[in-house]
């Protein structure tokens, strides 16, 4: 804490949704941050308008709230579309002239769970952020000005690069507005600052692991478009079981 | 995997102790890394001639070995050596004239607890690594030609940047010998090329929480002991419940 700053919120950093729990989080926004691909899904379909985005954890149910209600059903299961399920994981698809006004319901490994995990800790508000809503995210927390865990969905609870880098990020834009007492928030932004803009290019010289697993399955654009900052720059925010743009 | 060299050992990095269960290490050489300060203490006592160092969990369970056997306890908590106890946990202390042929009880909690974790999960074989020791590390890693787990303490299991960065110093120095398919290996070792070889005033500079912890005990020394290569350059391997020099 800063003497006589008191009042300036905390920011912390969890690069496995395994540690959250190590973190009371009843005070704090949490961040959900996949960003190869759910949260920059998100953010692309919220941003063309969608109504909302309804976030499952399994296909079978996704493919049940698809009977219940008049909604689109997306996921993808080793980069193919699952089966039972109309659409994909690729943010690409959901522009605007095809989700405007409807209910995308999107079955997520990592992100869901990690969801599920700060709904449980009993987070006081939920947002998610990717590159491609870095912006809306960052502002939101700055204005906010409450405590922040930045929470990274990372795969299988292993940490991986990318998440780590929209961490980073976002610790280096908004780091003069919080009291940061968190190594893994200066390991993230360190990580960040290493990649020097060229996030596409790091990501193939460090080797990581899910963008050989994405480019396996021909998803180049996809990569692309989730590294892009600010495409689809809206807030996300979670509500009654729903993220709705804010 | 590379194809076709498939004889090549595997490496992977755990940052935090509560990750650890998410690998099958029973193939591994496990490399439990608690820089500030257990694992360089440890490589100090057993330097200068420590015929073993039995790590405890516990001031009690310290206390208790140093009533049924000849050797000295030593532990700290919050600084100070702890009540009951006779040293401190400074690797300064351990020189030869005073290590030299005695068995060191040393209580740790951060370090202790990943052992266990180590041990229930069956690790193949155990060593301790810091700065201290980095080459007699590396040197045995290479040589074994087995997997590798290069597991950080962490503090309380949250991410710590001097751990983080003692792996990325392993990783930078042996990876051609190994296949890295570890995120978090990449980070540790991005981490540590960002240090840039001068880990004290990047500890200083990234605000790193233990490094305030001990510069607030007065342990300056201590760190910089901590963060120098080599100066106690030995094997400590895991046998029986202590650790010896290999």
């Amino acid at each position: 804490m800063r003497p006589g700053k008191k009042e300036i919120p905390s920011l912390n950093t969890v690069l496995s949704p395994s540690l959250l729990n190590l973190y009371d989080i009843s005070d704090s926004t949490v961040v959900i941050i996949d960003v190869l691909r759910a949260t920059s899904t998100i953010a692309a379909a919220l941003y063309n308008g969608a109504k909302s985005v309804i976030p499952v954890d399994s296909v079978a149910g996704c493919i049940k709230l698809g009977k219940q209600m008049e909604v689109i059903t997306a996921g993808e299961r080793d980069g193919k579309i699952a089966e039972g399920l109309q659409y994909g994981n690729t943010p690409l698809q959901y522009s605007a002239d095809f989700i405007k006004g409807k209910t995308l319901v999107l079955t997520t490994t990592n992100g869901t769970k990690l969801l599920h995990v700060a709904l449980a800790a009993n987070a006081n508000a939920i947002i998610t952020g990717s590159f491609c809503n870095i912006s809306s995210v960052c502002d939101y927390l700055v204005k906010k000005k409450s405590n922040v865990m930045l929470a990274c969905a990372a795969w299988k609870n292993r940490v991986n690069i990318e998440d780590t880098l929209f961490a980073g990020a976002v610790v280096n834009r908004i780091k003069q507005h919080f009291d940061i007492n968190c190594d893994a928030a200066m390991i993230a932004e360190s990580l960040y600052l290493q990649a020097n803009g060229d996030l596409l290019n790091f990501m193939k010289e460090k080797n990581a692991s899910h963008y050989h697993r994405l480019m396996n399955y021909g998803l180049l654009e996809d990569i692309k478009f989730c590294l892009t900052e600010d495409n689809a720059n809206v807030l996300s925010l979670y509500s009654a079981g729903r993220l709705i743009a804010g």
